[in-house]
């Protein structure tokens, strides 16, 4: 019988290089699984903090890990791979950055030792940063992308796979240039469209925010994140990102030709266009999208509504998929959409109603 | 005293032109304040449907309204307006389009009667239409604006603001232009955007999807309308919704311009100005973003949790701003996103750990 929990035992010794937001929380998922990393950063008080919440040790002179996990900001992310495979000859390294491509092109430029590196990619992040926002569980059940290239070692690949079971995360292996033209167009893209939307709002009359409504606060929620490390995200996957803006334009100069010639058939394609692609983005779990239906209910804004009406739901033996609480202008109640199966809605909206609820419709 | 619902007495007979979503749950509003309108449609089914829920009685010969609702398709309304003032000379009429300033011009120009008219534009609606989709309580707490123009009766005014307050809406008086410059900004250009960036999204590959987040869902979720509603929509307001793109397109340039220079300064302004704009959207309650942070909270997905799970955030004495369940790849466990306001959030982790939750951060 082995004890390890998965993972664990083909990570070994693990040096994390950047005890900022990324790289505390890789340090506190190792220590669930009983390992201790070591901690370097540029700034000491990271360290100092990241290993104060129980992140790692930092590292001292001569240490020889044999996993090396480069979490630094997009922009120095090539230097300190390249620094780490120099300073570390044993270790197989691995990194964190959001675009894999140039990054691998730059070390081979430099001529460095690629087959002991392995890029990767966790698909998680908090709108903070810094060891304080770091979490032992961030990359719990969310996917890490691993992008192989044709001199790595057998080694690299078993110790990086190790890693990513031993955060919890699920690896999903990617060719770099797939992996940059696939977060170019499902999150940077998204990303900067968002902050140009967004940007739309800043000289916006109180009038016309105050009719406004979910759909737009949906479109500019992403629009909050960092410009400093987007800048350098869209930067690094620049390529990429323009190809999916490029196209978006053409669509765009397409939209204005017809609201200028008021083409509704023209216009009813474009919609028509964006229905497909809706379909196409994954629902809860990641499998392809159930028929849904959502069931709204009226409560009251204070506690112990949401916990009357879980208990209601519960009641009616109907698994919830997704709940949102929706805003209401100027008056002292909530609506609760509640996303149910089609096969399961009516019985729940039967129920409510019967329990006294104001289901809607 | 009066013990009529507030709005009744002001809003007399009522027709409503139109038998789908809004005619109909117009008609099941008031029915709930006492109140009978008669129906008509071009589709006497749809008249049949409303009828046999309760939203009113089907209109017969020789009718005299006091108000008239027309809730047409966009692309019918001006003629059905026009229609109603010369059917029934003595009513107020008033519609329910999203487009106003064409409207109003359509109608001076054929010299309608306009002192009778006055639009009006109730700001809620669904995904599905008809007389079976219709709510008596669609339009509860949703702002509904209203038009109005300088050659206006007293009495289209205090009749429209009786039809809002008995369907339980929030009149918000808006100048047509005003209103259509909002609505282009807030809903109609987000709208195609959202369109037009889902539309990207037809040829990804599974990979691209499978890695996708929260951030791709909110940005593509109204991408799902209908293209026959959409586009008559964008059609009426093209002038004001190109003027919004036409801005858009000038800032995707720049977005362009910086990706191929990889000028990292101008793609963080770009995400900076997004940060000013999207600070602007308000929050709950249509009132400002107050300072909220997200906790959240893993649960096991079945029947049960979310109960268990807001009974313990009541017992915290918490209140609730939103909550949102989190798609969790490949996993049978979910994560509540519990959003509460800043001074709130360290108590709810605190309680919820020690009644044994996990609580990440």
């Amino acid at each position: 019988m082995n004890g390890s929990p998965p993972g664990v035992e083909e990570v070994g010794s693990v040096l994390i290089v950047g005890a900022g937001l990324i790289g505390t929380s890789v340090g506190l998922a190792l220590r669930r699984v009983g390992l201790r990393p070591w901690l370097v950063d540029s700034d000491s008080t990271a360290v100092a903090v990241a290993a104060a919440r129980g992140a790692g040790v930092a590292a001292e002179p001569g240490i020889q890990p044999e996993l090396v996990v480069v979490a630094v900001p997009p922009g120095s992310v090539v230097e300190q791979v390249a620094a780490a495979l120099l300073d570390y000859p044993g270790a197989v390294v691995t990194d964190v950055a959001s675009v894999k491509g140039p990054l691998l092109s730059g070390l081979i430029e430099q001529g460095a030792q690629v087959s002991r590196y392995l890029g990767g990619h966790p698909m998680a992040g908090r709108e903070v940063s810094g060891p304080l926002a770091g979490r032992g569980d961030l990359f719990d059940d969310r996917p890490w992308v691993i992008c192989p290239h044709q001199t790595v070692s057998a080694r690299a690949v078993r110790l990086l796979h190790g890693l990513i079971r031993a955060t919890h995360a699920i690896p999903i292996v990617l060719d770099a240039a797939v992996h940059d033209r696939s977060v170019a167009l499902v999150s940077h893209a998204p990303q900067l469209v968002s902050s140009l939307l967004a940007a739309r709002l800043a000289d916006a009359s109180d009038e016309a925010l105050a009719i406004s409504g979910q759909g737009l606060r949906d479109m500019t929620r992403i629009a909050a994140s960092d410009p400093g490390l987007w800048s350098q995200i869209l930067s690094a996957n620049s390529g990429a990102v323009a190809g999916v803006l490029s196209a978006l334009r053409g669509d765009l100069e397409r939209a204005l030709v017809a609201l200028a010639a008021s083409d509704t058939e023209g216009l009813a394609d474009l919609v028509a266009r964006g229905n497909a692609g809706s379909a196409r983005v994954p629902g809860k779990h990641g499998g392809p999208t159930a028929a849904l239906v959502v069931v709204p209910v009226k409560i009251a804004d204070r506690p112990g509504e949401l916990s009357r009406l879980f208990a209601a739901v519960d009641a009616a033996g109907v698994n919830v998929e997704d709940a949102r609480i929706e805003h209401v202008l100027g008056r002292p109640t909530g609506l609760v959409q509640i996303t149910v199966s089609a096969a399961g809605a009516d019985r729940l909206g039967d129920h409510l109603r019967s329990a006294g609820w104001v289901v809607r419709g």
